[in-house]
């Protein structure tokens, strides 16, 4: 297993024993990881800091240049708004758990020359099927459903 | 001059006071400013808190219906992140202040059925206007550059 997607299922763990929603990332700049986070609706009454927000603020103000060498490791697969944030600041890659539960906006990624990795992680799914199955509501608002 | 779209300008008017960017942005349904907010970088160290993602951050965790049957109003064109946002929780319409300065996914935003109106508001081009030209640096970092 992938050291770096090691690091985002720990943060998807430390979210579900928080009462949260399974989701982690972490943004690697170098072999570095420069910011870990989790999905924090729940914690926090957030509805911004899906898992990939989070690790974005927590490497808080970076220069475009390291974005650009960075990679993004995220254990499901970034909707709409991470996979904006990914494109504002041209992160070139983004390493995927999973997107069997839930597929975001992989091809919009791709189509802007992002490389897009699918690991389909079974520790990944199983976090998610779980989740989804006992707080179903929890996680269409999260999507917004 | 709109109601809503004075009010994120007073937004960005306040973030300018706090040394920060000025950018503004309110959440409104049905007639009622649900969550207000204003460019963050700067006073929070953050990377995400664009005008639009402070204003949908401050208005809280709301029911998906909400966001179907509301308006977001901001000072600028909004960038991938913040569009990718309003394309998350399906919001219908979005009123832009300018996007002279810059211009934003918009095509995007139309493309998945939300009305677009750009006011080409003089104020809020020269809020940006001045602040380009006095922190350019600045300015980049907010938009990945």
């Amino acid at each position: 297993m992938d050291i770096y997607m090691q690091s985002a299922i720990e943060e998807a763990k430390k979210g579900l024993g928080e009462g949260g929603i399974p989701i982690g990332s972490v943004l690697v700049h170098k072999g570095l990881i420069l910011g870990r986070g989790h999905n924090r609706r729940v914690q926090k009454g957030s509805s911004i800091l899906h898992g990939e927000m989070d690790a974005l603020e927590n490497a808080g103000r970076l220069p475009a240049q390291v974005y650009r060498e960075s990679v993004l490791y995220t254990t499901l697969s970034p909707c709409s708004m991470c996979s904006g944030a990914i494109l504002l600041y041209g992160i070139p890659r983004v390493v995927i758990g999973e997107n069997s539960t839930f597929t975001g906006e992989e091809e919009l990624l791709r189509s802007h020359g992002v490389q897009v990795d699918v690991l389909q992680d079974q520790e990944c799914i199983s976090l998610m099927r779980t989740f989804i199955e006992e707080k179903p509501e929890l996680w269409n608002e999260d999507i917004g459903v």
